[in-house]
């Protein structure tokens, strides 16, 4: 059984060089700044490892057939994706929100899928030393970040047209044995406390941008790379702790700061193979769409948690019986049926890539995770409605166990009288952090950005989804056409994008 | 084979009793004011026996094996219930909205399932007389309506309240071979060309209506039955008839003034057995529920159809490649597939019921059913941004023909050059069919209310969803309790609502 | 006194020539498929001729001191504004929806002060002889429409660019004596039933468009004007006559077929000055601007009569006192207010023009104007929420009267026992022409399109919105300015953007 | 000249008793802890010294023709409520958010028309002292808040009939000299750095409530005062401070610990005068409204703050260009142009009360409140979106100026060349205390709560609107109504619920 534990993985962080950049010192990973970041993947460690929660924390590598973590699995079926989305949402009701190892996953898929292709149409070995690296990383049930998000500089311009050519990570050098890379990558969660760092472009690239076509793996403590650590945490709590006290992360600007890769953890290089420039975008789009897909279970739980919270604080203040207070809940609670049905019917219209793995339908993942962003920002404004101004007003924690003080706070917060004044206490403090927080305030953006923010999800879908045969619909209706064949959208996925940019590709030859 | 074909259903039509009033006048069933609800029922027939769709239009009776139009089917399977909802989109896409004939099917289903709960609990025969009354429908492919929503009086009061006791259908006599019923039931689609109209009841119904705890079925033109008839036809058209210009439907008053129901069509009577009072309602939302999992069918295509008339005319009008047109095609997508998914997602969880019919997730269902209705007349209002003024403004039919006027009428109404003046002239008109017309006005309000509208799915999700589990999410994460079981939403039908209701009973008595 | 009475308004109809295309008939204006638009025309006149109302529906003419209709009124105060809205909201309370004149009204303004602008920069004469116009139009009180959407051809195209060049009102022939014009005008509302037809630019013009920096004036059966006609009617009742059933409009495509326009009632010409090409644009901004805040007034009302009708029909239904009721209803009323607001708000921040005509504040006119645009459908769908059904499937009038069904379909009509039976069906009568008729589904139509759609709003707003001084607030706050000058937006106008305009063009000379 | 200095105000509270709880500690008023409420209020009376801003800032006491603090001024004209609203605006560009000061001029003039229409009905002598009060508080130019919102209890139950009954504040004794209070108010800004506290009832009360129908004003030290301080900040910044970075507040629970009031500091006594019990939701309510009015010119403000900051992020990421940026930041402004519009017509609707104040339109003002409320989420999702996922990982500010890594991480932070890399990092900076920041997550819900969430506008409005004029619309429309009166809504205001209750009291005596 390849299924590390917590204590592992903390000794392997403990033993890391200290490349993390935090308030102008350069620190190791040890400090009190990281608790939240490690209390969140502890719990990925520990559910695998609790039989009661195997069915969906754990899968059966294809590599040898061991029971390991499914954060090291890729998806050899439905079934996997289905589970792949159930234990994001278990995890994320432990949680109260983001469980932060989704990454890791969603990229060794799409490496998996993408090398694969890669491998096939070029005659190259990204998949055999790719799939090296993923029988190691399984065996000692390593964590990992995806770096994706470049810094980008000019907007409206391509990364070979910036004028400062790093706003894209890029290969400055080759060399024998591996190669230099250039660049930072920002809104890069998690770096500071996971064991590898994978690296994957955030863009389609044209025949000019060889260098940018780039994907590798490193340890996330490799020499060059910088770690500009942002910690996001509730603040401390001396009595009230509780799992949302606890919950925190550690957000990066992960700078490549000319770093050598060695060749075997090399995933993708168009200055080696030109061929693969044309997979950069594929290759993007694939790990934004596993990551999608991931999102279907967290966004359904961060919904949840938001609805359970309402519903709870609203039986606490006594309101929980009024029509609108029922129809703002109900609200919040269709958005998460809605976006884990979306993810699940996506499941169960994956297909069958050619390394094996499925892939879920792009067209109903990207709306899922659309509605789910749209949404973020209201149901914490339904929160805050059920709430009441006491969320942002509620007296520090010491005044409720300063004697000048206890009993009047106490009986001044105290409400329904099914719930005692510390329960009461209990609900406001979490309320507090929900609403009035850096952490969760960077969840809300998270909850917009994360994977892609809605006008992305728009684009993305509105390129793969084939306008024609639904326009056939009208022209049938309207007279223009005498015949409507039967409408049956086929499943969506990245793969669609790349025949067609291949095929614009031979065209314009 | 037991598939009917539509010459023999329209031929059974023209044998009926005219027993409709229409415009002041009794009249049987040969009139123009039909041919829009006929020609949808049509492709009901013939798609059924159109081998290139019988995998979806058609199933295997599972009374004895034969095979039938999917519309007179009990689903006995998860494959069933996914090709309901196939079936329902794909006729939907070809009439360009309702097929109206779902309201049948929708009713046989929950009679088959509460007939058989009802027997087992209080050792009736209903669901044997159902039985027999199923096999009869399936072996002449008949078709039905469903006759539910009473004309409810003063709304704060229950039936047996009412100043006027009759409005709610009701027993107002019981004879040894029968049973005399009077009411009315409003928004009764197609009552003039079905074969048989089942009526069922419409709430709740507690100790003192007993006498309104009743479900049968009646030939359309029995006697007794009146039906005050309202035709929603498109404009007649000379010269450019199309599908979207033939549909039309028949609204109707259906009055029951006094009229016999023989034994063997009673599938419920309160008067006779006062135990199946309590089933009442259980009846009342089975139907809606199976109507709302159609919807989630037919409300997909509404949408898609919808969006493709919206991605026709933008194209028509030269503006498709427009970042503000995408977008808003894109939500009208993006709702269309989470309605669909919700569905799919229903059925995947379906549960086998005692008579062996499996019933969809009722949260999941009332999800989608809900934005569908939430976001129909936001949808009618992107199709008129995009189609712009003309839709409104579009000369007559003739002008188009008039040697005076057809050359300057073309010249001002093309646009695209890669679509030509005919073929403008045609959109443009199905937008003026779409969206200045009675028919369609009469489907928006459908959108809203048919199956129950958003509040009435927001009253049923909170009946059913069980808001301790979630609270307990909060509960946990605020440390109220230590521990978080594991968070599995049952599946949700109107049965636990009989359970509940059934327990709050005996507690109270 | 120079108020007209209906009948010589009508009696002018009925000698002009027959130039209305109907039905692939030439016709004149004495048919009953006039009868909608006439009978909200009429109002119109006896308002004015009412002395309840002459306070907001007269005004004192600036040429001649005359008491006139405030339709033929150019505003000379703040005062003369929030009159013309409180009219408009007058009439529109009384006809339950458009009042259909006011486009007369707000293209007269909009010629007396660009044309003003024109010779003042220009030297030449044509409000001279606009003021001559507008005397005759105030001395006869005559009623106009204003032809200004061109049937645009090819959107991405200008005028000068479209392969059939007439697809925008152009001069195709200038004479001693006056011009020959060709083109066609959509969405010309009233055309059949005013007196005079203006005619506006639709756009900004360029130095290649001079033939299309045209505007007129002309009696609306004049030679080669060919209204290619499409009545906007409610089917016609035979007892239950209300003001609802009886109003109605005529739309129109106005084709100018090679129509001579003799100088004086020519008021802009870009062959004769090409110079007054730059002024297009303004005259077409300036139109739209008074038509706009027109639409706080209109907008208002038509949100008001929803409003008005939501809440009867709640009260038939016997729903008034719940919750989400109110809501629904509050919600209507809260953008009417915030609308008529916008336009009283506006009024006060207008400013004097040249002319010595005051114009509105164009920014929070567009915000207005925008917001009622962006909530017509939803203010429908919650007027089909709270009607029900039933809006859809009513018996047809004849059922009411008919000794056969009468007291039936009245028994089960009735609700609220505080409404007779009768008065409920008039309830629901109203509710079926509202909800599903093809002069209503006009109107939704309107509610997006009439004025521009929000989309237009949305440009014009950020066209003028001077963004600079608003960041300056950003600047301030981060620190990158030391100091914030006192942020006052100044009152924004199309003259605004005609000084835009102007500098590009010295600057790119 | 009765303009107050911070420096004078500065030096009232650091004399002033340590009633002040915080973090376990009972602390007096020299505490960096204060230093962001300092910092707004700072502002108050800066501006009002400053010559530039004195027509917005100042105004002239009715009592004496004083140049007073307009934060001290009740006000007398229509153009008193104009400047109100434009002062409050313009101090809120300057603070980025609430000015705080707004509550002590609300509760001043709501006191100073209840008194006068107490007296005036009852024969008591409050308006007297209040006017004593009043010109004591000009004189010294005092800061004031308003404690208005009891703890509540359970929300269901009414005061009298709460187990506690010092969930809502009350008199619990009634001395020759004065009275004693108990109980607690929450959500009680700035309680630490005011001079005085004004508390008021924050609801109606019946008979047997008459011990809290009370108002009062007390120093904020007063002896058994005690203040739960929160305080609300910006994390302190080392290098890029900016007025951004100095603003906070400090919220309170104030309990009133057994409070010895004076006589000439009651306001309102119920248990004195058992008449006023029926002029304490009059009271409540009129506080509420002046507070709402306030709300248009600061929620204005807020939205445009907003607006300023996204139309800044977007420009940094060059992405200003793009139409749904703007139409995005379109969308901030037209809310904040309605609720400005929505106040300043209020204002010109004002009436003038007995007392001789000016008080503006209820229903307008509600709309405008309520639709900020509803927006004010949305707004911050809008600019969260805009600003991009790095406001949620921005390095720490240590990182910028440390110099191994200054230079990589103002490499990697730059985007629009027309901005500095420092330039850029104000901006983001500015971005990460917008969205993820204690301080900002309760301006969030401020947003929503403050002066009363939407759903408590909806009942003020629909409490106020009168529907039978509304409803004669449609009555006229349908047919039911012959005729119909011109319909002017009447100006709402509290005191037509307040004679509409004591209607209701006189009938049922």
């Amino acid at each position: 059984m390849a299924i590390g534990t917590y204590e592992q993985y903390h000794n392997r962080l403990l033993k890391m060089k200290p490349n993390v950049y935090l308030d102008g010192n350069q620190v190791d990973r040890s400090g009190p700044w990281m608790r939240g970041g490690l209390y969140v993947f502890k719990q990925t460690y520990d559910y695998a490892n609790d039989p009661k929660y195997q069915d969906v924390c754990t899968a059966t590598s294809h590599l040898n057939g061991e029971k390991i973590s499914r954060f090291n699995h890729t998806h050899r079926s439905i079934d996997d994706l289905l589970k792949k989305q159930l234990m994001t949402r278990l995890l994320c009701h432990r949680v109260g929100g983001c469980t932060q190892r989704c990454m890791g996953v969603d990229a060794l898929n799409a490496l998996s899928v993408v090398t694969f292709d890669i491998d096939k149409a070029l005659g190259t070995k990204y998949n055999e030393r790719f799939n090296k690296y993923l029988a190691y990383c399984q065996s000692l049930d390593l964590a990992h970040n995806c770096a994706q998000t470049d810094v980008k500089g000019i907007r409206g311009l391509r990364p070979s047209e910036q004028p400062d050519p790093d706003q894209y990570v890029r290969i400055v050098e080759v060399k024998p044995d591996g190669i230099i890379v250039r660049g930072a990558k920002v809104c890069n969660s998690c770096a500071p406390y996971v064991d590898e760092i994978i690296v994957t472009p955030s863009r389609l690239m044209g025949a000019k941008e060889a260098a940018y076509a780039v994907a590798f793996a490193l340890p996330a403590d490799w020499d060059g790379v910088k770690i500009m650590a942002l910690p996001g945490l509730h603040p401390r709590r001396k009595k009230l702790t509780s799992p949302a006290s606890e919950v925190g992360d550690v957000e990066s600007m992960t700078i490549f700061d000319d770093v050598f890769v060695p060749n075997d953890r090399i995933f993708m290089n168009g200055l080696e193979n030109p061929g693969v420039v044309q997979y950069a975008g594929y290759l993007a789009l694939m790990f934004a769409h596993f990551h999608r897909h991931s999102y279907t279970g967290c966004k359904t739980a961060v919904s949840e948690v938001i609805a359970a919270e309402a519903a709870l604080v609203a039986d606490v203040n006594g309101i929980s019986k009024y029509d609108h207070v029922k129809e703002k809940i109900s609200h919040i609670i269709g958005t998460a049926e809605l976006v884990f049905a979306a993810g699940q019917a996506s499941a169960y219209r994956a297909i069958e890539f050619p390394n094996g793995s499925w892939v879920p339908d792009e067209i109903l993942t990207n709306a899922g995770r659309r509605l789910a962003g749209e949404e973020i920002y209201n149901e914490y404004k339904i929160l805050a409605d059920l709430a009441g101004g006491i969320s942002a007003s509620l007296p520090t924690e010491e005044s409720y166990y300063d004697p000048k003080t206890a009993n009047l706070v106490a009986k001044y917060t105290t409400r329904n009288p099914a719930y005692t004044a510390e329960q009461a206490h209990r609900v406001f403090r979490m309320m507090e952090n929900k609403l009035c927080d850096p952490f969760e305030g960077c969840q809300m953006v998270a909850g917009v950005h994360g994977g892609g923010s809605p006008i992305m999800e728009t684009i993305t879908m509105m390129s793969r989804y084939d306008l024609e045969p639904l326009k056939d619909i009208a022209k049938y209706l309207c007279g223009i056409n005498p015949d409507l064949p039967r409408f049956e959208r086929a499943t969506a996925t990245p793969r669609a994008m790349l025949e067609k940019f291949k095929k614009i590709q031979q065209q314009t030859k």
